[in-house]
C-alpha cells in the first residue's frame, strides 16, 4: 500500500513536468525563438502569431514526414485550406524567449484533419496557449472537399495519428 | 392570412440579404481592401489576418466609442490581453477584395468581454468568416483580472452590449 | 523690393507646411492608421511595416488609376516584381496615429519604374520616413523585363510621372 | 608564370562559388525555412521579410554575442532604432525553401553602425538579396544618438567589425 506513494509522487511529478512542458509526449515537436517583429507595442507576442506558430510547425512536421519539400500537393493532389482555428491564451511570450510548439494530437476526420497543439514558452518554463486548427482535404481541380487519401491516413497514423471514428 | 406570403418573402429574402452581409446589423462596422501583404501563395488572405482584420474592427470601434486615440488604458487603467481567439472559415478573401468585419455581439461577462465577429467579403458577395474573441479586463499594475469598470460596462451597453448574466 | 518680405514668408510657411505634411503635391496620397498588429515591443511600428504602407498607396493608386481591381497584369500582360526598396527613416508612427503616405515621384525608366514616398504622421505632425521602391515590368510568360507598355507609360504621364530620360 | 593559371581558375571557382553562397566569409549567418505565411499571392516570400530576415539574423548575432538574450539595452543603456534599410532584390525565395542571411559587414561610425546582409536561396543555389541597414545608437533616457559605447565597439571588433574612419 505504502509502495503506491512514491508512484504516486513520481506521477504528480511527471504531469507536473509535463504541463511545464520541460519534455513532452508529442507527435512533433517545433522549436523557435520569438522575434522582435513578431511582438506588438505590449512587448509581447501578438496573439495571431500563435497561429503562425502553428502553422509552422504543421510545415516542419510534413517537411519531416514527407522528406525535402512538404510537397502535399504534389505528393497526393489535394490542398489543405483551413476551415477552424482556436487558441487559448493563458501567459505571454516575450522577445526572444525560445518557445516549443508540440502537435500534441492529430485526429483524422473522413474530409479533415484536426490538428491540436500546445505552444510552451521554453525560456519562462510555462505553457503560453492551446490551440486547434481543422483542415480540409480538397481536391484542387474541383475545390471540393474529398476523403483524406488512403497513403496519407496511413502515414499519419503511423507517426501517431488516430482516427476521429474508432471503428473505421 | 394571405397577407402574411409576401412578410414571408420580404423574411426570406431580408435573411438571404442579411446572410450575404449586403447589410447588416452590426453594432460596429470596419470595411477595408485586402492588401497584397495579407496574403500568402495560395492566392488569398493568410487565415492568420482574419484575426488581426477582427482586431482592427476592434480598434477603430473603441477609437470611435472613447473619442480620438481609443486609450482604453488611460481612461479606465486596465489592459486588455486576449484570452481566446477562433475563427470558421468558410470562403476566401482574395487580393484586392474589400471586405468588412461586423462586431455582431459583445457580451459582458464580470471580467471579461466576449466579442463575435462576421467577415463578409463584399467583392463578391459573401460570408467569409466568423469569429470569436475573448478579452480580460486586467490591471496592469498587478496583473490580475478585474470586474468590468462600472462606466466602461454602460458605454458598452449603450451601444448594444449585452449582459451575459441577464440578472446583471 | 519690401514686396518681397511677405512672399518670402509665405514660401517659407508654405514649404514648412509642406515638409510637415499639412498639405502635399502629390501624386497621389493614401491614409490609414497603425494598427496594434504593426507594431513591436519598441511600441512604435516596425520598420518593416513602412515598406507594406508604401505598397498599400501604390495598390491604391493603381485601384483608382485602373478603375476596379489593380490588375495590372491583365490589363497590360505584365507583372512588377521589387528590384529595390529603400526608407530613411526619421520619426516614429505610434498606435492609432493617422498617417498619410504620399507619391511624391514617379520616374519612367525603359524597363522599370522607381517610386518616390513620402510617409508623415499626420496626429503628430511630423514626416516619419522617405522612401524609394523600383518595380520591374516583366512580362512573366517568359519572366524577362520588358519595356513600360505604351498604354501604361502614358497613363502614368498623365497622373503625373515623369521620364528619367527627358528625351525620350 | 604558367603557376599562375591555376592558381586564377582556383579564384575563380572561389569566388563563383562565394557568389553562389555555398560558402562564406561571413560574420555571422543566420538560417531558416520560408514559411508560408512569408508568401505573397505571386508564390514568392514578400519583400517586405526580407528586412524582418536581416532583423533575425542580428537578433541572433546580439543574442550569440551577449550570451543568452540579446538585451543590448540593459548591458549598454542604449536602444537602436533603425534609420535606414534597403534591400536589392535578385532573385525570389519560395514558400518552404531554406535561405541563409549572412551579415558581411559591420561598419562602426561614431554614433551609428551600418550592417550589409546578403541573403542566398540554399534550396536554389543562388543570391537573392543584398541588404543594408543603418542603426543609430539611442540613449532612451533623453533620446538622443550618442557614442557607441567603448566595450561594445571593441566587442563588436572582435568579432570582425571595422571603423568608419579607419583613423579612429
Amino acid at each position: 500500500m505504502e509502495a503506491g506513494v512514491p508512484q504516486l509522487k513520481f506521477n504528480r511529478m511527471f504531469f507536473k513536468l509535463l504541463s511545464k512542458g520541460v519534455f513532452s509526449l508529442a507527435i512533433y515537436s517545433y522549436r523557435s525563438t520569438a522575434y522582435w517583429n513578431e511582438t506588438d507595442a505590449a512587448g509581447i507576442v501578438h496573439f495571431s502569431n500563435y497561429f503562425r506558430y502553428c502553422e509552422r510547425a504543421e510545415e516542419e512536421f510534413f517537411k519531416k514526414l514527407l522528406g525535402g519539400f512538404p510537397d502535399i500537393l504534389s505528393r497526393y493532389s489535394v490542398i489543405v485550406p483551413r476551415v477552424r482555428a482556436a487558441c487559448d491564451y493563458y501567459r505571454p511570450i516575450f522577445p526572444h524567449d525560445d518557445f516549443r510548439v508540440d502537435i500534441v494530437d492529430l485526429e483524422l476526420g473522413n474530409k479533415s484533419i484536426k490538428y491540436r497543439f500546445e505552444i510552451f514558452n521554453e525560456s519562462r518554463g510555462f505553457k503560453a496557449a492551446d490551440c486547434e486548427v481543422v483542415i480540409a482535404i480538397v481536391d484542387p481541380s474541383v475545390m471540393k472537399s474529398i476523403e483524406i487519401p488512403g497513403p496519407l491516413r496511413e502515414l499519419l497514423k503511423s507517426v501517431g495519428a488516430r482516427e476521429r471514428n474508432p471503428e473505421r
